[in-house]
Order: C-alpha cells, then sequence, then structure tokens
C-alpha cells in the first residue's frame, strides 16, 4: 500500500536528520534562543529581504494559526476566512477556543478577494456583532489553488483601505511558491501581508512552522504569546536547526518542487487516461474523479481520502503529493490507473 | 563554559535520534496513529501496569498543563498549585487564558498536603467563590524535592474524599523516581492520580510528554482537546518513535539515574567543601548557597542561575544536571569549587 | 413619530412598577436568594408543572445566552444554531468569547429541524472538527415564526437520540405560546428541552429571563456560572418581583396576547391594502413588503427597520408590537398605509 | 431582625422608582441610546468635569470588572490587585474566565501603593510570566478603608511611569467620596485614573454601575466589549433614569452621606460601649470586635456577618449601612450592645 493521503506521513529529510545529529552533542540556550534559531531567523530575514520583521518558529500549524490570531485580535474582533479554511474546517474550533469568532465566506476555489469581504463588512455594521478584522487565507490553499500576486496585491489593498489584517496560513507555502503557475517571490509577502508563516511539518522538517509579524503593531510581546499557548519548546534548538537547514541553501525550495512534480506528472497521467478534475489545482494536492469502481480497485493498493462524491457512480478522491513522493510509485498508479480503465470498459 | 542551568539545553539522547533515522523513510498515519506511538502506548501501560487507561502523546509541559487541565475543569472550577508549581509560576498564565483560576498555597518545600489543601476548601464556600476541583502536584517539584509515597496516598485518599481531581506534572518524573529517597513505583502512580505525565523533553528526548489518563471520566473525547490546543502533531510519530525508544527497555530511567548521580556528586562535593544548600533536594536539581565572589568566581567558567538572595553576602544558586552531565565537568565543578574557596580564606 | 421599531423600547408593565414599590421598603437577602424571587420560582414550576427543574433568573437574553451555553458545554463542544439565531447573529460572538463554536445552518423560517441538524452530525466526524453538543433554537424565532408542538417533539427526539442537549431561547416565548398557531403549552417546555428560557425583557418586564433547567445533568452549581459570568444581580429581588407579578395570574400572557393581536390587526391591514408578506409570521414580528416610496412615506411617521432589499422597488420592514402598542396607533398606521397606496397609484 | 448584612439588601431610593413611573409610558430608543441615558452621561460628564471621558452605564459590579479588564488588556497581561480585592476574592474567577491572570498582594488594610506594586514588577522579569498591566484598586475598599488623594497621585504617576492601567473599583465609591477622611473630588478621578465607575446598586439604585473611560486609547468599541459579555441592557434606559436622578441634584452624595452617618454613629456608640475595631475603617463599613456571646446575642436581633475569628473568645464582624439604613435601628443596636455588654460584666 503506497500512500498519497497527506503530506504528513513521511518523515524528515535526512539532511534534516544530520542536521539534528550533528548539532545534538552542544549545550544550547532553551526556548528559541540558541544560536541555531538565531541563524535561521536571520537566514529567513535575509530571503524574505527584510530586516524589520519578527520571526518566531512554532511546533504546528493550528498552534501557529491559534497564537498569531488570538494575539493579534482584541476580544471583539473576528477573523474571516474562505469556508474551506483550515482555521474553519480542521481545528476543532482552537480560534473559537481562544474567544473569537471566524466568519465563513463561500467561494468555490478557497480563495478569497475584496468582492467576497465586502458584504462580510456591510452586514457587520455595529457593536451587535463582532468587528471583522482580520483575512486569513491559505496560499496554497487547502483544496489545492494558489494565489496570483496580483490577486494577493488586491487583497493586500483592500485590508490596508479597510484597516483589516491580513494573515497568509502557509503550512503548504513552499507548494505554492514553487509551482508553474506561480508568479510571487517569498520577498513580496513580507510587502504584501501583515503576517505569515512558511510551513515545515508538510514540506520536509520533521514539524515546526516559521511565523513572520510584518506589521510592527502586532510584534510587541508575542513570545508571550507563544508561551501562554504552550507553543515555545523547551528544546527550541530543534525547531532552529532544521529550519537551518531548510533555507541554508535551496532545500526547502527542492522539496516543494519534488512534490508539485510528482503531482503534475499524476496530473498528467490522470488527464492522459481521459479523467477530469474536480479543482483546476496546480500544487501538491489534486482532486480526480474517478468512477467508483475505479476508485476502489485504486484503493486497494494506494491510500487516499474520497474527498466528495460527485453522484452516484462517480467521487472526487484527493492525492497528495510530498517531498519524499516517489517517482516509479507516481508512475506505477498512471499504469495502474490506465489498465483499470481499459478493464473496466470491457 | 560549562552548563548546569538546567536540563533542556541538551540534545536528544542518540538512541532516540537514531530510532527517528532508522523509522524515517517509512510512510505512517498521521496524528498520533501510527505504529510507533500505538506500541509505545502499549509498552507504556504494560509498565504502568494497566489496560484501563488512555495515554496520549504531546510536544511540551505547558501545552501538556494546559491541556488536561481546560479538559478536565468546568468553567467555574479552580486548580490549586504549590507556590512553586510550575503552573503559577512559568506558564505565562496558560492555565488563566484557558479560563481557569490556580489557587496558590503557600509552602516550603514545593510539596502539598491534605492540611494544605484543607483551608483553601474551607475558604471557597459558595458560588460567589471559584470552585476548587483540581489538585496540581509537581514531582519532583520546581525546587527539585519528590514526593514519598505516603504522602501521594495521603493526598489522593484526601482527594477522593473531597471530590478533587489529582494531577501530577511529570515533567521531572524521571529524576523523581530514581531518586535515592524514592519509594513511588511507575505501576503506583496510575493508582494514585488521576491524571500524570512523564515528561521526555527534560529526560533525552527531543520534545515529548506522555499524558497518562487514569479516570474513566476524564477520558471522553480527548483528542478533542489536543487538537484543539495545537499539540496534535501532523508528523505525531516524531513523538511516538521516542517513547518507544525511551521505554523499550530501561533507557528512560537510565538517563534519569545519570542525572541523578551527578548531582549527588555535586552534591557531595558541595558539602565537602564546606557549604550547605537552601532546599533538601534529592534529585537532578540542587540549590546550594555560595558567598557571592564565590559564585562570581563559579560563573565565569559555569551557566547556571541565581537562585534567590539569601543575604548581602550570599546567595543560594540552581544546579541541573541531566541524562548528558558529563562527570569530568563536575568533578571541575567541584575542584573548582574548593580551590576558590581555599582562595578566598587567604 | 410611533415606534414599531422593537419590543424593547417601551417601559415596563404599570404593575411590575407597582410590584416593585410596594416590596421596596422592605429588606431581603441579596443575590437572588430573596423571598420574592423564590415565590416567583415557586410559581413559575407549577405553572411548568414541574417540580425537579432549577430555574435561575438573570437580567438579559444574550447574558443568558451565554451564561447557560458555556455552561452546558465542555470547551471541544459546540453550538447548533439557525443562520438567523441571535447566538449567531447579534451577540457580538458572545458564545465565541466563551470558547464555544456556534455552527451556522441555513434555513428558510428561521427554525431547525432534524434534517436540518443531520448534515451537521455527519461533517463532524473526529477530533478535527468541533464536536456538536447542543441545539439552539427560538420560539419565536428571530423572524417571527413560531414551532408546532410535532416540531419540538421530532427535535427533542432527535436531540435525545443521537446526545444532543435542546436548549430554547424564549426571549419572545410569551409571544409564541400566545400565538393562535401554537399548540405548545408552558408544561410541554419541560418535558421536551433540556432547558429554556422564559423572556421578561420583551413582555413587559424592565428587564429579567427566567432560565428553567431540566436535564439533571445540566443543575449542578449553576449559580457559580451566573456569578462568573456577571449575571448575578446583588439586589435580585427586582428581577423576583417582576417574574412573581407576571405570573401570578395571567399578566405574562394577557401582554403577549394584547402583542400578538396588536400584530394580526396590522397583518389584516396590509393584507387588505394588498401587500403580502417577507415572511409567513404569526408572533408579534411582521415582516410587510412595501414598494420603497410607501416605505419611506410611512418612515416619516412610524418608526421601524429596513429588514431586506426585496429588488430595486421594493422592501420588506419589519414592524414588531409589543404589550404597550396602541391600537389606535395601529389603525392609523393601517389607514395611512392604504391612503399612501390610492396616494401612489394616482 | 434588622439587617446590618450588606448595602443591597435594601429597595431602591424612592425617588428612584418615582423617575422609572414618569419615564415609562414613552417610546425611546434601546441599548442605552435613550435620551435618559444621554443626559444622565452628559451630566456626569459636567460633574466629572471633563467632555474628552467616554461613560458606559452597565447593569452591575462584577460585570463591570470583567467587561473593562477583559477590554483593556491583552492576552498575557493580568490585573494586580490587593488580596483583599473583589475581583480576586468575590467574583468566581470572573476575570480569569476572560483569561486573564489577577495577581494578590498581600497588604494589611485593603489598599495598594507603588511599594505594593513594584516587587510584582519585578518578579515579572520575561515572557515565561504573565504581563503585569493593569492595577486594580477599590475605593472604599472591601474592608471599608479609603484612598486619599495623594495615595492615588502616587500610584497613578508610578503607574504612569511603568506603563499601567490604573483602574478603580467604584462599586462603593459613594460612600468613599463622602467619608470624612475622604479629600478626593469626583472631578480628581477623572485625571488620575484609566478608568473607574460610580457603583449605584450599593448607593440607592436598582441596580447599575456607571463606567468612566479616560484614556483615549481605552475608548475604542467599548460598546462591543459590553454587548458580547451580556452587559448591555435591551431597556437601557432602565439605567439611565436612575442614574440621571441620582446625579440630577445631589441625591447619590446624599444617599452615601446618609449611609456614612450612620456608620459613625455605630463606630461611637461601639466605642463608648468599649470595643475596638479589626480595621480602621471610615466608611459604610465597619468591623468591631465583640466577644463571643455578644455577638451571638446581637446575632438574635441584628443581621451581620462574622468576618473573621480573632481568638477562641472573639470575633470581628461586619456591620453595613446604606442610603436606607434608619437611625432608631442604629441608635437600638447601640443601646442593646451597651446592655448586653453590662449584662455580661455581671
Amino acid at each position: 500500500m503506497y500512500s498519497f493521503k497527506n503530506d504528513y506521513s513521511e518523515g524528515a529529510h535526512p539532511r534534516i536528520l544530520e542536521a539534528l545529529i550533528e548539532s545534538n552533542t552542544e549545550q544550547v540556550e532553551g526556548y528559541g534562543e540558541d544560536k541555531y534559531t538565531k541563524e535561521a531567523i536571520r537566514l529567513l530575514k535575509e530571503k524574505i529581504g527584510r530586516e524589520d520583521i519578527d520571526i518566531h518558529l512554532l511546533p504546528g500549524g493550528t498552534q501557529t494559526n491559534l497564537t498569531a490570531i488570538s494575539a493579534f485580535l482584541r476580544p471583539h474582533e473576528a477573523a474571516i476566512s474562505a469556508n474551506t479554511g483550515h482555521i474553519l474546517v480542521h481545528e476543532t474550533g482552537a480560534i473559537e477556543a481562544t474567544g473569537h469568532k471566524a466568519i465563513s465566506v463561500k467561494v468555490d476555489n478557497g480563495k478569497l478577494n475584496p468582492d467576497d469581504i465586502k458584504p462580510v463588512l456591510e452586514e457587520h455594521a455595529d457593536e451587535h456583532m463582532v468587528k471583522p478584522k482580520l483575512v486569513y487565507i491559505s496560499n496554497s490553499t487547502e483544496i489545492g489553488t494558489i494565489y496570483k500576486k496580483e490577486e494577493i496585491e488586491e487583497l493586500s489593498k483592500f485590508c490596508r483601505e479597510n484597516d483589516l489584517l491580513l494573515f497568509l496560513d502557509g503550512a503548504r507555502l513552499g507548494s505554492a511558491l514553487c509551482s508553474e503557475d506561480n508568479n510571487i517571490k517569498l520577498s513580496d509577502l513580507g510587502n504584501l501581508v501583515d503576517a505569515f508563516y512558511i510551513g515545515g511539518t508538510k514540506n520536509g522538517a520533521l514539524l515546526g512552522e516559521a511565523l513572520i509579524i510584518c506589521n510592527d503593531y502586532l510584534k510587541t510581546d508575542f513570545r508571550y504569546h507563544i508561551k501562554q499557548k504552550g507553543a515555545l519548546l523547551a528544546k527550541g534548538k530543534v525547531l532552529g536547526v532544521q529550519f537551518l537547514e531548510l533555507f541554508k541553501d535551496n532545500l526547502y525550495f527542492d522539496l516543494a518542487n519534488h512534490a508539485n512534480d510528482m503531482a503534475k506528472l499524476l496530473r498528467n497521467g490522470i488527464t492522459e487516461a481521459g479523467y477530469s478534475f474536480l479543482i483546476n489545482s496546480c500544487s501538491n494536492q489534486i482532486f480526480p474523479i474517478f468512477p467508483k469502481e475505479i476508485a476502489e480497485k485504486l484503493g486497494e493498493k494506494y491510500a487516499f481520502y474520497i474527498w466528495e462524491k460527485i453522484d452516484k457512480d462517480n467521487s472526487a478522491i484527493r492525492l497528495v503529493t510530498s517531498w519524499a513522493t516517489r517517482e516509479e510509485k507516481v508512475m506505477e498508479f498512471v499504469e495502474d490507473l490506465k489498465r483499470y480503465s481499459r478493464e473496466s470498459i470491457k
């Protein structure tokens, strides 16, 4: 059984583990004040092209979302998210547990634009309703789509004009930035959003997300929030070493490119085999629609999620690739698909 | 500069890293449902000697405290802790951030007994005050002392009689159970407390605490709480592999024994050199009292915290040993201390 | 300017004020332990026909919703509400501020039925999502519709089968129970829901809601929650006296009947004048659709909310009647409407 | 049985009820936007002598404390209070329920001064601990003492120098300002504290506290917080009418003066009878120490709280007077005390 279920069922890239071993015997400061974390932060600032940003390393994505959003908002303020947003769908009410409403906006492609947000602002007119204050977007989105630079620019402009914060969940930022459809550079983000994070967990690390705070106003006392939410690892070095390794050369992007390449191979193969997709995604998640019996047959050999029933005969499944996805397994999947298709026609 | 500042400034034990490498290339289920985590949990149940307990692996101590305590309490219920308790002193109000008051009880030795708790129950008489519901203890305590079995038994009895939950913070449980003064077995705890955890971070792991829930009533839906508080690692295997390695033979206890042995060497050497201690501790933290100039001299070569000013000429410092503390450095410290002492007398 | 804007822009019924004056000079216990509150509770139990219920008097509706829902739910549990529900729309995120998600279900008529709730239960399948636990309904709803007895029975059955709590917001319960379409008795509610409240503020009182807890499991320590949320009035008698007066004979229902009668007069008059309604409501809120110029003309003499733009020429407005609505003003409104309509045709 | 138990077991002053009756039949805006509330606020601004302050009327003291403190603090910030502070002792963890730690400072007289606060600031040195941000004081205090102007000035200066907010709980502000030891004017407070409130509930109103926000930074969106915490009464007029009546002439101060006069009569009589006091209070709460048998005898005829056991033979009791305390009952109490004392000597 080979798994395309998700991008966190794999281990870490070997270089990550080697880096942990190499740095293992040294005594360092705790709580992220070690030299590895400091160097990783310095390096990330360089890559992002700004010195005046604050960077913190946190263990996971939900943890980063809840720590940042609860730190950024006052009690009566709310986050706005596409209906597919991770904070709305898959965090067990983590944002609400910190006291804040997350407002859902129904969209088709996992992405928000100003026209989606305007009606929310109009509806929330007075003190009988929460005050929308933060726009939460994911790139790539939870359904594999990505934002174009122009789209983020528009959002950014709209947010600034409307006194909204723009926060980008980058759990899969690597795959987004390495997508062939992408025209955003890491260094663009520092100027376009108030805060964002670069996901390590889903792109080669054991665990870890790098949160970048660009807006001065949001920086104050941020370490207090990390500690209060339980996200300040005693052995913070564990995160520092990994991000240093990921960014000291192009490893982070190499890994994301591999994941995207594998997704593309799958996409092309599936298209050749005559199938279409639920969503036109261009990152490491794809959503082909298969007849039920084909999906079942594939399911005997490959692990994946059934994403959505299309009709009584067809379902969309989700295939996720990662830094560790093996090309021969992808080829095998495509071959199997073609063979099952031929057999089923007979 | 050699550090006795804490037990988390070291890396992981080499066997932990090896185990991570060995298990690295395999695809596994995410979110702690992998085979390593399952096997670690099976093993821990065996060691604790009970099948009817629930075990969850979480990334860190503050995280475990806040997740467990907020899951166990209803909104109006409060935790009781010794004034030195980690939840009171060093968690940035994490418990309060989940909505609960933590009631401080002033004690001398970091430990609670029924007589300390009774007045709290008497004072909190009606609905104008919070309802004390959970007794939080640490073993070893934040000041290096440990509980005797009889003490926990008494507490346990008292809690059951008074409808209180007993929760044990075991961030340094290894050192406590391996102390030469200890008479508690891991298997005792399952019968004496409602929940406790076994700290990995401070005893050889990269990160990780194993939370054991013994009280049936507290088990329901606990994974929801872990997820909501951001403590459910996507690559949960990272924790499973480590706990499996720590407990598949005696590694966990071997490491704690080493830390304790090193503390004992220090303690004996310091005593021989003619100094006394602020607290009569018997685990991996010791608190010798040194004249100011001796402490300063030592501070040039060794890192440690000044714990408390005793008077204008003397201070207690905190020395912490760990699985990684090197015996030759301990010997060197003692020799230096003796030499500085001789020099200072002249 | 005569107002049909809402049912809380009026004062209290004169008998309420007289009762406050009569009881004013006496010394009584504070915090709702006075004899008036006790007698009001005794009386309400009698009217509801159950002794084994707990009753608490709270100052307002949002206060009651947030106190009850946060007391009833564990941290990971969520409320389900129709999209028009007060907790979703007009409480500034009060439920979320206590840590809980409120799940919105889109319906047409302000009411929930089992078929609306089933998909929510199906979607929320595991610990990555909140656990739906409480079904929040309002009767009458925020858009003036009411539940039939059979509907609540079905909901009640469904909730019990699915381990869900059923909570009824009765801010306008008087109007619902006195609606000519109603077949629910106050005494039915005690057997059908886990908790509900009887609104005083919108039906003749200065302020005050009576919360009835029917489910034993939800009763424990409830006064702690009231106090913690700031809802325990020092001079609790103020609420007790009012509810005693409202229920010692039929005043509460007389007032609600008056409000409904006035709404009916309006409804009939508007229908006669040839207009239709956005919602087929049968309580003290009605939503006629008027051409823009008619609405504007009426707006010069009568206060009301524009509820929804229907198209570029027509809008639905909301008219609310209350215990204090004067029949001559209703007649005047209808006459004016008819006159404006005639004039506009010319 | 005549009660000296507290100052909220009485009704409202008759003029308050009359004012409610007079304003009863009029239709007004809801949610505190009515003309009475506006006029009360205008009047209060005049009395306080500042136009640039925001005033909000809330139903009760705990409600005001929790709404204000949670609005003023960010998640990691804490309040500092004397150990006797109402937020620490008698609000069922209301502050903690909004996520904030309340730090207790042990003092003798219910009052804080800069020297009490300095060690708290020193201890809370980094992000592992909460950040003390708001100093909570009560005037009069929970034990009947009052602040002198110089004391508040010093606190105010200290707070500004240390970036702390100064918040004054004025549930019994009337009694404090009318104490013969007082040298603070209502108009001083607007310049000395960041926010404070004027208690109505304990000084002649049915319910209601007027919160004054002096610090611009704290004003933004405050009505959202009131609504979210359930403190925005639909019939807000109920509060407006009462504060208008209390302040349109000197009623508020007349009532407080009466309460203080009655306390003074009691104090003098008790002193004459040869007894001393636990606390040297000068407002409407006094704490005489009586032999057990005297206290018991008095307890047969008068209601009061036993405050503290002094030794096995003596107890301090608390006597509270109010606007409604009758002089003849006070005289009777003193006479009874003298007689019981004579009898007990024999």
